[in-house]
């Protein structure tokens, strides 16, 4: 099975745990059977690789998202880096280019494409191995997932199916209604559309040459910013005469709000929590090293995290975008390539941050401006270079750096360092980076 | 006047803002005239000058608040220091002998008492002045403040008073009483017991000569530990026939809990907080520097600080004790004698703590066996003494200290630093204070 898993965008609807720069798909919240927590992408990840140990798994998804795939996923997984957002034609134009000229896919050979966040069991995948071995057949050009409602829905947009068969040709399509269209719809057998389909690597990208003009991947990946946003919905699904849908019947979520969240986790808290006996229905997921008390609550959603608190109705959860879209605020946690960083104090003149090197990796070789900084190494071994001399360090070595000065770390162990940043215009755009010397 | 304030122990009703080592009374919470915030000690310090600058105030607390009671109300307050706590009785008895020895206060000055946290108007410290004055008159050996109850409260003892003159004998006292009784109490006349009472100094020190063999206020100091523990109400107050009670009728709170300290807020919210607007009787206290977000709640408090968050109904947050009392916990922020310090992570082997020195102070000269110390200078000036080698430091500088090294910093203006404290078993218990040679 080719499988291609859309990594949709950042977004603070699941603020504080989600924002500019962490996706929700990413946040490890799902307790697995040896009581570790995994993320959405490693969940759906793992449970692709259950129902079909040889899929080839390709994640397109943007640059920003690079680094914490590799550290959740590990090297194996296939990324098809999007230079910049187009909208979901160009994004699967380009993931099925790469599936054919960097993993050498065949042009007839099926790719499943769903995306990265449903929360989903073992036999939804089986379903999309399903929907591959059709579109291997060649009955249709395009086999779509048509999800059996489960409620009258206005978030979905609906596929109308020729007949109650389990695969049946699509008779039309269904924008997003409202719940009494919805009725109706569902009284008429429509199905829900999670935007799931599979195709023969071949017909998308004839789709894509007959749109764009482009020679191969590489040629697609340089003129990617050049291209119009356009949906695969409306640039090839709408168009397609040629088109099937398999019904799939099992659980299906997508854990797009805090409320949906909450309800696919198995414990009602994750992280250091105490609810007294007066609670109902509360979830708590405290990201912090400090506890979080809760008292005669109801249907009530508790999340810390660096960036923030929240404190929500359970109802209420669905509005937080635009509040949260006004709170001007640092970055106060990221996942890097080379591990992660944690703002642990901000004062005038001073920024002090925790960083987190995998071993075998090291940062850009970089220089800042406007600041000096000092590393104090509280665990782990590596090496630094600065200004070219390299030298060994180890927990309690310091190793301090003017502004202007080129400077690197890498981890051999796992690496912990407290950073002191020292400067009146710390920002995070003071930074030139530099190739390192062999 | 010469006023006394008894200033209780840390407690946790009032978590995560009061701990261990951090008591109610210094937690900055009422907005002033000039927007700044005060704690509760500084407002009634601040409201005690304003009715009388030449009030001689002194506050009898233990040697834990000597740091915090200075940091804030500066070095003009007397501190009569407990050696440890020993109930009221030997508290006053303390306090009494201090302001005989210590400050020279005449025999025949009336000295008055009361609690450190009443929530109250200035027409509260004109009635203690009264209170003063009557006692001076020497019509009776005690004059109690009798407050006019607002309802039925199970929370108070009860005066009741001979007659309904502003100024009365007290006919007899009566223990916390259930709503019914406290209505029967109130029909009668009853008025509540605050624990403010005023005397001439000399009649509690010859009470104290009568109760506990003593010279003098060093000697009485010296043997402190040695005292039982015993109410001033049940070693003086109730045995007492030569007594009054003085009529109030202003406004009097005791911000014991979340529910009645929220209620004297000024303004809904302290800190880095967004209510969104279907949010009612809200309160949020925010000391942490990331915003707390809150949707859709009614009637609940929210208060995040280093060493934790609640969220809490209104009503439950009265039974927080017990669920507080259970956490096992580092203590993440306390004042100093020389400033603060906040820890700002924690690791395996490591601990990272931001330190504030207030100008003109200096830490203990001190070691540790088990762990060594980095000091990375953020901002500010001054002088750090390691193993007796002193060097001025500025922001920018860092000093390493291994275990076992005697080391100090001094503020000469306001100096900030990151400490990273590196070792397997870093406790606040390993440390080795010394006497700085000259």
């Amino acid at each position: 099975m080719n499988i291609v898993l859309l990594s949709g965008g950042s977004g603070k609807r699941l603020w504080p745990l989600s924002n500019d720069v962490r996706s929700k798909q990413f946040i490890k919240i799902f307790k697995t059977e040896t009581g570790e927590y995994e993320s959405m992408v490693q969940r759906v990840y793992r449970q692709i690789k259950t129902v079909d140990a040889d899929a080839t798994v390709t994640i397109a998804t943007s640059k920003t998202q690079v680094s914490a795939i590799h550290n959740q996923l590990g090297e194996d997984v296939g990324i098809s880096v999007e230079p910049c957002r187009r909208d979901t034609f160009p994004a699967i134009a380009l993931a099925t280019a790469y599936l054919h000229d960097v993993q050498g896919i065949a042009g007839d050979e099926s790719v499943v494409v769903c995306p990265v966040d449903p929360y989903v069991n073992d036999d939804y995948f089986e379903a999309l191995k399903a929907l591959g071995e059709q579109a291997a057949k060649g009955e249709a050009n395009l086999v779509l997932m048509g999800i059996e409602p489960t409620y009258p829905s206005e978030k979905y947009g609906y596929i109308i199916p020729a007949t109650k068969e389990p695969t049946s040709r699509v008779e039309t399509f269904k924008e997003k209604p409202d719940v009494e269209t919805a009725k109706s719809y569902i009284a008429q057998g429509a199905l829900w559309n999670g935007g799931v389909f599979a195709y023969q690597l071949n017909y998308v990208l004839d789709k894509a040459h007959e749109l764009i003009e482009f020679t191969d991947y590489a040629d697609l990946f340089d003129k990617y910013e050049t291209l119009t946003k356009i949906s695969f919905d409306y640039a090839v699904v709408e168009k397609e005469p040629e088109i099937q849908v398999m019904r799939f019947a099992g659980e299906w979520k997508d854990l797009g709000t805090w409320n949906t969240l909450t309800e696919a986790m198995s414990e009602p808290t994750i992280g250091d929590s105490v609810l007294n006996d007066t609670c109902d229905h509360v979830n708590v997921i405290n990201e912090l090293n400090v506890p979080v008390v809760c008292m005669g609550l109801k249907n009530v959603i508790v999340s810390a995290s660096p960036e923030g608190i929240l404190v929500s109705d359970r109802e209420q959860s669905s509005y937080i975008k635009p509040i949260v879209d006004k709170i001007e605020q640092q970055i106060m946690f990221a996942e890097k390539s080379w591990g992660s960083f944690r703002v642990i104090d901000v004062d005038e003149s001073s920024l002090t941050i925790k960083v987190t090197l995998n071993p075998g990796h090291r940062m850009n070789y970089h220089s800042h401006q406007r600041r000096d900084e000092i590393w104090n190494v509280i665990s782990g071994e590596g090496t630094v270079i600065v200004d070219g001399m390299e030298q060994p360090v180890k927990a309690g070595d310091v190793v301090t750096m003017q502004a202007g000065c080129r400077h690197t770390i890498s981890a051999v162990t796992e690496l912990k360092l407290i950073e002191v940043q020292l400067g009146e215009e710390i920002s995070v755009h003071d930074k030139q980076k530099f190739e390192l010397e062999a």
